[in-house]
């Protein structure tokens, strides 16, 4: 409230982090950037009076700049070190996925410095971490937000908060949490069927999103379904269950048990032909019935119970009538009653993550102002 | 963060006061309840102490407490001079659509008593008033938080917010901006089209929602679409339009010209049937579209133009599938590209209404400690 000055430090200048400092470039008030660091290098300003500030630009700009400082990789000690000595509270942004960084959140926020970040790394490991980061942060006054861990920019995790936070009582949540699956079901089974030659068999839709950068570099990696289910447990531990880990619950592998153990992708994407015929008949049962098969997450908050895999929907529900890569998050409530509270739009993206971490930011620096 | 004690006023105890109060009452770490006022009796904490405390119940209960200072109605001055001489920094939620308390809202925000409310009417009214809140809100430091102006509860202000702090490009807002109106548009003209006997004329449409209690006492105060114009004008002016007021911008009545001058509520239920043929051809006509007809409310931000009225949508589009009285709201933007992002759910009801109150008191009390 009062104007202090909050002392910023960045890790990461990939396809988020250059988002980011795009952005961090263009905000009224901003925080004064002290750390830019990336795996090999790191950039701060002269310590002990941590100015002049970085000009927030790209990383090239930054580090040709004279009056800073620059060092090899430091390691979270170090980094948490020169922020927790800066002549007033920090905020340090993690946009890396990188588990080392992830781990070390305790260590920050025992030290006062507040986290914002889209890495899922520590809030869906361990429920011990999470539980180490939030009594932390609460012991030290330090804030985390993690809006861009679920459905990147799309307003999910404060929503979810706010309706815990208010009272209300969760009894369901529900939705599309991968953008890749999501493309993937939505061109595999559309609502309204191509006929014959048009409707493409599933192997050639895991080609062409692969061809269009949909997917990661490894297909499996999305068809594991491990990344939908890091998001669930961060989802379901927010609305109260002490969910273990992503592996404590039932995660359907879109990976043929065949496949499990070829050792590449190019090996994995020339033998999944193999199994159209799998995944033809899954489609093929959803439409006797009238319905359309989607990948999604559940948390049955009632019953305690989190979910990942293949499910029916009607063809007019939302979840069927999801375009492109959409996520779709749906919030049912005891407030809200039999129509969901519903978020949809693209959960996945350089910009829109950036996003979700720039409006965190700015949350967090006009709370320790 | 420092853990000091703020001071809450609250003022209204109708259907969103009442479950405020309810859901106030089970927060943790809630301000402290200093003043709970209705339009005839005010119930305050004993100054200068300003302790103890209101217990945050009912009317009944609290006015009940011998502890307490009662008074008849006081004024938005008398108000102000009381919180803004609290030992800390003060709250005030105005739960009422008294548009003196809302024109008072740069007095309170002058003597730095922060604003929370779901009364639209400051912020849909003049430019002027606009400026004015936001402007002494800056000067003063004091906040103003108002979700629940628009889509009750539903993360409709926070999001654009969002969106124009981290500088995306909003290009255009759409979408169903009234509980009743999408009842109305959903039974008449629902995606599904039943046949021949089963099709209710426009008439019998509002008066079923009349009888269900989901439209005004009077329904013109829903068909004249004022209501929606007055969210539509919140919303533009926080994507940057510079909108003098809801009469500035088309705003389509769905009350036949022919009513406008009739006296009452009964005549007029009683003549709508005499113009069910002009909502029948509007129908139809959408229906040789392929299309169904919705009351929608927009705001080009591009082309700087705001609209209220009927509009045909594709049957597959988000819009045409609403459920009940839900509403719909979708950001069109530089960084969402395509699809929107979409917040769709109840968006009226004392309980959602009052959440969103809730989660903002939250907010505002997080940044004032």
């Amino acid at each position: 409230m009062s104007g202090k000055t909050v002392y910023l430090g960045v890790i990461g200048v990939g396809g988020v982090g250059t988002h980011f400092l795009t952005q961090l470039s263009r905000l009224p008030n901003a925080p004064a950037l002290v750390l830019l660091a990336r795996s090999s290098q790191t950039i701060t300003s002269p310590a002990p009076s941590y100015s002049p500030a970085i000009a927030p630009s790209d990383w090239q700009s930054a580090f040709s700049s004279s009056t800073l400082t620059k060092s090899g990789a430091w390691n979270p000690e170090q980094i948490a070190s020169y922020l927790s000595q800066a002549p007033g509270r920090a905020v340090l942004v993690d946009n890396t996925s990188d588990p080392t960084i992830a781990n070390a959140y305790p260590l920050f926020l025992s030290k006062g410095i507040s986290i914002v970040t889209p890495n899922k790394k520590a809030f869906s490991s361990s429920y011990d971490v999470w539980k180490s980061i939030f009594n932390t942060a609460a012991s030290t006054s330090s804030l985390v937000y993690h809006e861009s861990t679920v459905g990147a920019g799309l307003p999910v995790i404060s929503t979810l908060r706010d309706l815990v936070a208010t009272g209300d009582r969760v009894t369901r949540i529900e939705g599309v949490f991968s953008g890749t699956l999501s493309f993937l079901f939505n061109s595999f089974a559309p609502v309204t069927a191509p006929s014959g030659a048009a409707a493409q068999k599933w192997s050639q839709v895991v080609s062409q999103a692969k061809d269009l950068g949909y997917t990661e570099p490894d297909p499996r990696d999305d068809l594991n379904g491990m990344d939908v289910a890091r998001k669930l447990t961060i989802l379901a531990r927010i609305a109260g269950l002490e969910v273990q880990s992503p592996e404590s619950f039932p995660i359907e592998s879109l990976i043929p048990a065949e496949l499990e153990g070829v050792s590449g992708a190019a090996e994995f994407m020339q033998r999944l032909p193999e199994f159209d015929d799998r995944m033809e008949a899954i489609k093929k049962q959803a439409e006797a019935e009238g319905k359309v098969v989607r990948y999604v997450g559940s948390v049955d908050v009632t019953g305690k119970a989190v979910k990942v895999g293949l499910e029916k929907f009607d063809k007019d529900s939302a979840i069927a009538g999801l375009k492109g890569s959409d996520n779709i998050i749906s919030f049912y409530t005891e407030r809200y009653g039999k129509n969901p509270l519903i978020i949809q739009g693209a959960g996945a993206g350089g910009a829109v993550t950036a996003m979700g971490v720039s409006a965190d930011l700015i949350k967090v620096v006009e709370r320790l102002r």
